[in-house]
């Protein structure tokens, strides 16, 4: 059976304010020093999904510059392009009835573009058993983490305890992000991983669950799924995508669904999901600040600072997040970097969409 | 008696750094938001000097700079271009005999180029005091600053505790910068006072006094008095000034003095020494910040924020300068903003002239 990566690439560019932008968000962001996050993520799938078989779905107003930034590793009729953005149930729905339409059934491994993994080949493994349970199963495949700390950020799987095959679980349920006891409890218990949004599963099985448990956005995906290889096929999706019903696959089948297993990840992974994240991915320097360009410290520990395109210096700092870029700076708590999107939307309500 | 002002503006650019630079130090910025400070300097001098008897001294590598930033305020001939900096007695020194030889003897009115005052007529009533006791009397003049806090930054001026013609007070003694517990005892006490710095003499009376306690400072400026009006007078300042003994006039003469003066002045007084010291310039907005620029703040307090060329925000900071400028920007905790000359140092240390 075809194995095919879908590559989930769809969203704005706030959590990383500055330097991520309404036109350069994270996924095109280099942010490890060596390559954007998507491409990496792409390239992540190297062994276990052929090149030409990678999909990645994108805002229609991204799609050239994904093209352009995936530097070959994509085709242009590979790059799906969404008129909307209707939450990740539409995006995955549109994948899956773009590969039973065009490509045949198969595997979909779906990614989001904008995650870290720390250790590749370990991750790759884990990806390898995914889609083998996957195409072995009519089941609902998912990668949880392993948990490192009771975050108070991530949902969270509980899984039963019988490891099957020497590789996955059965679900029991997905619980939304918990308060900190809650999340003590679950690290305590060693039924719980974090939920990664990283799933694997036929095309033919989602959307069978499509048709069960999301009605609506079924018949929207089927609209779609009749006018494909037409010449109606542009301009239906472009009437019927922006009216899917927004709403996430966790909250629309995952939380739902009778079969769902899943494998373990202990591979070293963020979400990335706001500044002072970079801490997953870079070492440390001695005073413990993560540093990337031109900058002076005095007496500067636990801090992160970017710069891009100016010296910059502290004096005197402890747990600050300071962001330069060409036209903005920002210099915000360690512990409240989750809080830059609200600076995002006071430029919003303040009129200057320069900065966005 | 004739009076000159006698501006001392040959300070380096390190205490507002990155703002201030080696080619742009404080006294040719505008930190008040009206004009640049020496600008502000010789204006508030109206009233008691005559515009063209205000002198300038500054360093050569500044002089024509000086001459432009003071826009028409000072002729060519009343800006005295220092070959080195040599301290403030070689300064007075030089501008003393430059009065003597070239216009005659009469009241020096000497004042640092880059502090603020508030109350602008208060200082000129002050200052006019000041010039009269000095014309009246050989003895040398100063103006205490009445202290607002137990600062430990300033050096003190301790006097007797009877007010002559109810103005001035006879000095027992200077101080240098006490620690806390002394600062305090010196408020307490009402007989101290803050040395602003600020000296009004006779040009002849300061000139005996460098005999007398600086005879090597007074040898050297005697060779220049003596080629001033001659063609060698420039060769014979570049060639002596240089080797002028580096001594401040408060430890050279002040000091050793027999008869000091001193009015006590109450003019809302900063010698604006740091980022900080913003903080007696402006009103502070409702949340206690000093802005300039713009910006964007979440739950920012007591914080002194200065964008000069881009969008600076910030979330979550308490007592923390944030300067931001072509080049460069400093984020420092507001309680250590004296420390910047410590990056300027590294700076140069580090070879990169081009932030200096």
């Amino acid at each position: 059976m075809r194995t095919y990566g879908v590559i989930m690439a769809g969203g704005g560019g706030t959590r990383f304010w500055p330097l991520s932008r309404k036109d350069l968000p994270k996924q095109l962001l280099n942010l490890t020093g060596k390559d954007l996050m998507v491409n990496e993520t792409i390239d992540r799938l190297e062994g276990n999904v052929e090149k030409e078989d990678i999909f990645v779905v994108t805002n229609v107003t991204q799609a050239d510059l994904m093209l352009e930034a995936t530097a070959g590793r994509v085709s242009a009729d590979h790059v799906l392009a969404e008129p909307a953005a209707r939450n990740t149930a539409a995006c995955i729905g549109y994948a899956a009835m773009e590969i039973l339409k065009k490509y045949g059934d198969g595997v979909m491994c779906i990614l989001p573009s904008d995650h870290y993994i720390k250790k590749t080949e370990a991750y790759k493994k884990v990806i390898a058993d995914a889609i083998r349970v996957a195409a072995e199963t009519e089941a609902l495949v998912t990668i949880g983490i392993q948990p490192t700390f009771p975050s108070t950020g991530y949902g969270y799987i509980c899984h039963d305890d019988t490891k099957n095959n020497d590789c996955y679980y059965s679900v029991k349920r997905f619980v939304e992000k918990p308060d900190l006891q809650k999340a003590k409890e679950y690290i305590l218990s060693g039924e719980y991983l974090w939920n990664s949004g990283m799933f694997v599963w036929k095309a033919s099985v989602i959307m069978k669950y499509f048709q069960k448990l999301l009605p609506d956005v079924y018949d929207c995906l089927t609209k779609i799924g009749e006018a494909m290889n037409t010449e109606q096929e542009k301009a239906v999706i472009n009437e019927v995508y922006p009216n899917i019903p927004k709403i996430s696959i966790d909250y629309g089948i995952m939380e739902q669904a009778d079969k769902v297993l899943v494998l373990e990840g202990d591979f070293g992974w963020s979400d990335v999901g706001s500044w002072d994240a970079l801490e997953a991915l870079y070492d440390k320097d001695d005073h413990g600040n993560i540093t990337y360009g031109e900058q002076i410290h005095i007496d500067t520990h636990d801090c992160i600072i970017y710069a891009k395109s100016k010296l910059v210096t502290t004096i005197g700092l402890d747990n600050v997040v300071v962001v330069e870029t060409e036209d903005a700076v920002l210099v915000c708590d360690k512990n409240r970097a989750q809080e830059v999107r609200k600076i995002v939307e006071a430029l919003e309500d303040s009129n200057k969409p320069q900065y966005l």
